[in-house]
């Protein structure tokens, strides 16, 4: 069996002092192949990429490894552990209302100046130089005075540097009720096709604060700069968010296919030594994340959810039924919502009853075959 | 078409001066059968029974009434608005966590001291002269100064108000994760048979402040205090907690199955005239208040439920799956947890992670064919 | 300086994991003294009993004491870390509404039990006897199997164990924004002037969930139940909730008060030896439970509160504005409510905007000097 | 007495149909002064801001006024009524997360775009066209189709659109334990002497959100845009964000002061008419928005705030003490916090007890009189 090392990270207190840890699962490769950082739960309600990291330590204790891999499950000691009623709240600090996943930093203006630094050296190099400046940068803020970082950036901060260490990052996610689908970097959409996932999002290279873009943007925008130096540079980190499906669910079996699912990919890249996992034939969907489309409630009241999820409609379908039974006598009081274009509905929000403009589905839209 | 009334009762005004306002239908009978109240989502989350309603309302239009029917949907406009995160916190005020259904009044002495003043009078008589006493110690306390009044009695009294006008009382709930059951008084075990409800819990006559007690243990001891002074008196009311299944989720096709089951009970009441609703062939399986069992959270953890939900299943039964992630190589990570004894699991905690102590399951033990 | 030592109890765990503990704190007395037990933030957001904790933890070190001392700050690790915006929602179980101090245990037919068998025993066998009966009551319930206890159940049972080791109980809790009062067994009456507290509250015989009572209703039931068995049996046990003022703050210095407070209780009952704390000359007010009055919120509204607390005021002395802006035009928008008979404020609502229904304030009635 | 009308707007309406709605108070002007917008209570506890408008509706029916003046209170129907315990979660949206006050509109090209149509155009003539644009743009968003809109975008479209036909806006916040502060564009900072509030924020030109940056982001890039043009242009707005003071308060009397302080600027602005509101003499402290700085909690702890509000401290001042009662014995129980530089205290965190991290106070530094 290949052996796994288990670290407790320190990423915080509380009021009464009980301190916040994360484990840290770590396993070596041969030193030949690409290393590989994976974490699970940092929204709190998020919890079946826990169960995925069981399975994938079962494996790949089985496995012969190229790289380094490291695990990370229970990312946030925080969300995970918030409740307000029967559900968990783990979305956003409780505290201050910002998306645990919108606190990963991003240095601008490192990836210009290290272009302009580097333009001359090779592209291991460039490589190595640049990482180790993510890397400082990083270690830079963890030692500033405590006073100065707030709870959710100092666990983000500590997930971050040892993102940075790898070449392949994915963070495990989920939506509320939702279909599989995976967050990817326009530049890596080769690589889409080695996941088993139907329903690919592309996006820019644009910052918004999440782990994925923290761990390939700067490379993204360094390979952009040096090449605008007419230095030749091609992006040698991938990340991606892993959508694997509904909040609130735990299952074994499923996390045993997403596992699978994730070891094709490291298989694709190299980071597993003649591993049996091959992507599935499937017909995968891609769409730009411009045209991933938020349907608000047009009104009040409560919903049932028609849309099939992962799947094309089209134009006219109806998605949802919304029952308004104050107005019973005085107006109709079941409205059909249609999908005013042809769309994949992705995810839809997890409770029956909303507010007039609350987030109901989102939606690919102009959806091209991958 | 059987005419429809709307009435919009003020219960309360929030901190900006809103009003909070219930719809409440009437259909009138002809004068012949008894009386029916029927209300739904008393807690927010709890939104199939709005739907109910609203199948109820689609087919009693269409049927002769011999008695009168009131059907009140967002009983609770407080809770059903009350989100937090993705979910409805509607179980409790979110203020003082008193559970909305427990809020209901019951005046201890009033049946002791009815019956002695009615003992030689009338069955008819005495029903009359206590229905009369019930609603006017309702109205005392609605019309007693206001700030003696918290919020949530003030919107539970005018419910029961309605409620204690008529002979049959159903409050539609649902469960978190839940199957199909019935809240049936003991005294009214035989009328469990004309629900299509498979499992039905008695409960004995202790009031606990629902809304189900509040309408029948009044009669119930009545009916003790007279039978203790030799005077023979049956009661004259029934009310049922009926529990649909799951919260947070709105299911039109459900919830006419659920509103043909209402009024099979009704058809069997003799409230509808020649109505073509008769209770199913089943096996329906009884259990006593006494032997309802929680099983909670013996360790904190990630939990796949794996009880199959409103079936019979023998002890040692596995029921969850509990994940311990930090523990993957110090103890075993992987927990599994078994009924131990035979049951039938009624419902299950709606969230997949969970604290040491958190009520994971609610059992029918000691069950028995009805 | 007096040796303290420090065991810290594990009462549970979290989802992922990770442990709740609570530190305790003991002092060793040299046996002639009563035993006493004191606890704090059982509420999350009542957290100035741990400061009280510290200032009779710097003092009891320089004293000489009979009694063995116990001291449990953060007695609950859940409540006090259970943010909602920038407060502590620290009342009630967030998942099930149920307040944190009504989860102690009492078996109600103990009293007459033990009774019926100790009759014939002296006084300080009795006590002996029923002492290890309560204990091991607590014991049966926290050897069960885990998945008999709730969470909150738990935390209270282990805190129950070491309140029954002692002679004296003290619960250290705050109001919302509130005068400092204290909970008193009538039958402790007499002891209430040994705190330097203006107003106390004299709760009756009745068992309501809380430690106070947990503590002290088996003694005195017990007691009620010898003498009826004409068996002379006086409560050796006194136990207080003692309520330090508003929630949601630490003062250093008032809390020095407080504990000099609390020290002149334990100098009068012998804990201490030749301490120099004494009881002040002041008006003490008594009130009896029933006659402690809630004023709920007449309307919903924004409200400036006006009753001084701890003070006696005349009926129809005004005690809140309430604004309704909404109404400026259409009816006035300020509303004066009086107090509607004599009493002193001991606490009011920690928000400004109230629902109509929402607890505003609770007053002392029919007060009488002590 | 002047007249006031109202207006009630339909911002919304929730999941039971009960519909949104917000007042809207006006006082016509002769037409010869600046239009004025005043709105209050975006954040749900902020309600200080309602009783100001109450206060400023009681003077200025008794003023002649020159400029128009809408007054609008309670301007978040639902933060206002978002209760989680005994506090209002009103800052964010309870479901998302997003603040309530960063969901105005802005079309960062619209400037550009019209400088360039308008560069040939007088001052008065670009003012018209411009205030139509920006109204125009809201329009369009409100008339797409309803599903386009979340809850709070379309509250604050709404309120956007009544601001942006004023001269003057003023937004009436308050901190959490804040003292009186003035959030102020840099180009208006000679204004801010009319305003007896002492301390002041001056802040970029950089839109994040809010209201004030909403009145003003546009006007000061369309300034910006046109003197790159060589058009000369100055910005015909004032906008302001008002800090009255602490959250979850009422207090008519400071109210009354709050108003006077505002009916000084507008004197001072020309939109009342021989008003008797000269500004105070008073030291002004400016603070550049990069100097405004957050001291988080470097440790989790109970927390005694001791730096005083709005006075300048000196580097080394002791600003916190946190307790950390389970560390009695092991470490040092009580920890000093010190300010690491001159400083204006401003605001503290409303919780005695805090996370790691979590935010303790906001400190002006580099501090200038204004």
């Amino acid at each position: 069996m290949h052996p796994v090392s288990q670290e407790n990270i320190y990423v915080g207190e509380v009021a009464n002092g009980l301190p916040l840890t994360i484990p840290v699962y770590r396993l070596k490769g041969n030193g030949t192949g690409k290393s590989v950082y994976i974490q699970a739960n940092m929204h709190g309600a998020e919890v079946q990429g826990n169960a995925v990291i069981y399975q994938l330590l079962e494996q790949l204790q089985t496995l012969e490894l190229n790289g380094d891999i490291t695990l990370v499950p229970y990312a946030n000691p925080i969300g995970c552990n918030q409740k307000s009623g029967e559900f968990t709240l783990g979305r956003f600090d409780p505290i201050t209302g910002v998306n645990w996943n919108r606190m990963y930093h991003y240095d601008s203006q490192l990836p210009k100046l290290m272009a302009e630094q580097c333009a001359h050296l090779s592209s291991g190099e460039i490589r190595n130089t640049f990482q180790h400046a993510l890397i400082a940068s990083i270690d830079a803020q963890l030692e500033a005075p405590a006073h100065t970082l707030s709870t959710g950036k100092r666990i983000a901060l500590q997930l971050q540097q040892l993102a940075h260490q790898a070449d392949i990052v994915l963070d495990l996610h989920t939506g509320p009720i939702s279909t599989q689908h995976l967050y990817c970097p326009e530049y890596a959409r080769a690589s889409a096709k080695y996941f088993n996932i139907a329903n690919v999002l592309l996006i820019p290279n644009e910052f918004d604060g999440a782990l994925d873009e923290a761990a390939f943007c700067p490379w993204w925008q360094l390979k952009a700069q040096l090449n605008a130096l007419d230095c030749a540079f091609e992006v040698p980190v991938e990340a991606f968010t892993v959508e694997l499906g509904s909040q609130e669910r735990i299952d074994l079996s499923a996390a045993k296919d997403d596992a699978d699912n994730i070891l094709t990919y490291l298989n694709y890249q190299g980071v597993l030594q003649d591993a049996p996992f091959y992507p599935k034939e499937m017909t995968r969907y891609g769409c730009m994340l411009s045209d991933y489309k938020t349907y608000y409630a047009p009104m009040g009241g409560m919903v049932e959810y028609l849309a099939p999820l992962g799947e094309p409609i089209a134009a006219g379908t109806p998605i949802a039924n919304i029952l308004r039974m104050e107005r019973y006598l005085s107006e109709t009081p079941l409205h059909t919502l249609c999908a005013d274009s042809d769309a994949i509905a992705i995810l839809h929000f997890a409770s029956a009853s909303v507010n007039q403009g609350t987030e109901l589905y989102k939606f690919f839209t102009n959806t091209f075959e991958l």
